[in-house]
Parts: C-alpha cells; structure tokens; sequence
C-alpha cells in the first residue's frame, strides 16, 4: 500500500467513527507533535551507542515500532486534510537539500551539525 | 517513488557526506521532535477554523509543505537506521485501532477524544 | 522557596541518587520537551473554550498540574547544570519583548500573531 | 522578582497589548512545547559530552539563556490562565518524586533510566 493508499484508509476510518471534526489541522499538529515527543522519550536517557543498538532488544522494538507507526498516522492525516502530496514535497525538499549540501562541500564538513541557529 | 525507495535516497544522501556518524537514532529523534514543533508553530495562534482554511493561502501552505516534508525525511531516517518497515509497522497499528475502536461503538462516541489520561 | 532554592533541592535529589550522570544538557533538553509535550496532550484534542474552561475540573487540573511541575523541573535542571541564572535570563528576555511590542503599536494589532514565519 | 511576581508582570504585559485573547491554554500549551523544542534543537547534534562543555562558549549560551527564557515565560502563563500555584505543584512533584525514589533503593540503581515504558 502506497502512502495514497494509507491516507485513504485513514480517510475512511475516521469518517466512519464521525471523528473528522476532531481532525482541524490545528488538533492534527499537536497530536503529531506528542507523538513525535513519546518517540523522543524513548531514546532520552540512552547514550548515542544505547540507541544504535535498540534494534538487539525486540521489546524495545516494538514501542519504537509503534510510535513511528503514530507518528507517520497523524502526519499522513495533516497532510490529506490540507491536500498535500507528501511524496512529491518529500522530493522536493531533497532536492533543495541536495544543491543546499554539495557532496564536494559537505564531505568531512560538518558546518550544518556545528551551527546552532 | 515509495516510502522504501525515499530511504534509499536518504541514506545515499547521508552517506555520501559523510554524515552518518551524525544520525544516531538519538539524535534523529531529536531532529524528527524539533521539525514536528516547527510544524506546530504554524498553528499555534490560529484557531481550529483558521487551520481549516490555511489551504487558501499559498504562502502559508509552502511553509507547511516543508516542514512536512522535514517531518517525514527525519522518520523515515530513523525508520531505517532501525530497520523498521515502515509501511508494515503503519498497517499493523491501523488494524489495532480498527479493533480497538469498532464503528458501532465509537460512532457519535468521542470517548477517545474526551478521555486525557 | 524561590527558584535557586528549589534548582538546590533537585541537585541534591540527583546527586544522592546518583543520576547526575544521566542529566547531561543534551538528555534533560530531551526529558523536558517530552515532558511539555504530555502538557500539551492534554489540551489536543479540546476546542479553545474547552481549554480555557479546564480550571473548572478538578481532575484534569491534578494532571495539568503534575505536567507543569514536570516541566518545571527539568527546566530548572537544564537551567542549573549549565549555570544560568534563570530569573535573570527571564527579566531580560521580558524586557526585549516590551522593546520589541511597544504598547501603542501592538494594541489591537496581531501582527506577531498573524506572522507565521 | 518571585514566581508570582514574572507572572503578574507577564499578565499587564498581555493585557495592555489586548493578546489575551490569543492565550487560550490551548494555544500557550503548544507555544511552550514550540519553544521547548527550539532549546532540544540547539543540542540535538552535540555529543552529551559536547552539551557539558556548551557552558564554556557564551555565544551558544546567549542562545540558550533566550530558549530557557522562552520556555519559562509560555509556562508561566499557562499556569497563571488556570490558576496553578507553580511553586506549590513543583513541591508536590518534589514531594512524590522523594518517596517514589528512596535514595537508599535508587543509589546505584538506574531502573528509572533504564526502563522505557
């Protein structure tokens, strides 16, 4: 199933349940944002190295599974709601960051990891 | 292109400027809560309906488009740092809420949305 | 007891504990925005006038609260582990905003909050 | 200047600029989470070790200092909307937090870290 596809089915399932009206944008942002936050919560005591080796542990897994599932859901719905095609403005943006970071220039430099505003 | 195939580009991408010492699934989680924030600030003093409408404006839906976007890029990084298929991960969740949630009983129901625990 | 006084009872608490070696500013930056996002979940799925009606619930109140203090606490830990002195940085940050909105130009005019970018 | 006293300040500062209006709980609970995330950003490329060290450069701090800032004022006014006593809810908290963690059971003992759910 394509992402097309995913949105239609989230279409589908909220107007079922009568929820859309609870879908404004503005409620679609937030709960995109707590859910990108419980994804956040479970990396944030672990050391860089800890978190490189989460795919070992299955239990942990499956929550980080599941919240990356809630994550593409809210931002699947957001985007259907405004009548954004997400692949395409996906292909954009790394175009934009592919001429932004010419490999030649960005290779062994790190100036976008240094710079803090 | 799919979801697997925007992987594919993003690591190229990564790794062709040398920065995948950068993407720990810590950091992409960070990175990945810090564009969702961004997303919600262009919501932020706008009422439910304001949202609603914000597909009228141009200007407002370029902004909205790129960080879209920048939402989507730092999941599917970590997705595939993880080696989590995305596309699975989303249609397994939709089919526990299909379960948790049955049309009869959450029609005209917002439990779900009047709970906050 | 002011807000040194209470930035000294979490350094104890962590120090007796011996978790200062978790609180790195990069992890307690973390725990905090993760934290202010459970705040927001609170309010994500009510309208605005549901929101500003909360204070008449006193269960919804004993969670806002407990997420405010949390947020709170972590503030006040990133604050202390990297020396800042917390008041002072508000009252300055204060006086910026009562430079940059002066009364007579900002009175009636939403300009801040109708900007998006 | 106390607790109450930044909040009584940040309410005439409101009020005379008629943005009262604007500061629904709502909308300030995902002005503080925006800004929380703005100060996750500043460390989410940094080793922890590096996020220790950012005490040592004062042009990372004056970034810091305003973030901190931020996150505080939108705190501030939320709990001052909905009548919250932050001094007191952040006791509370310490209260809970001080017999749910007895030094003698957590010293040495990383569960709280450790687990993720």
């Amino acid at each position: 199933m394509d992402i097309k596809g995913i949105q239609q089915r989230l279409r589908v399932f909220a107007e079922e349940r009568d929820w859309e009206r609870f879908h404004s944008p503005k409620n679609l942002a937030m709960a995109l944002c707590a859910e990108a936050a419980e994804l956040l919560e479970l990396f944030q005591w672990l050391t860089e190295e800890q978190s490189r080796d989460m795919a070992g542990s299955e239990r942990d897994m499956d929550l980080v599974r599941e919240e990356v599932a809630d994550v593409f859901i809210y931002l699947a719905r957001l985007a259907d709601k405004l009548g954004i095609d997400m692949e395409e403005a996906v292909l954009r943006k790394m175009e934009l960051n592919e001429k932004k970071y010419p490999v030649d220039l960005s290779r062994g430099n790190a100036t976008k990891y240094n710079r803090r505003d």
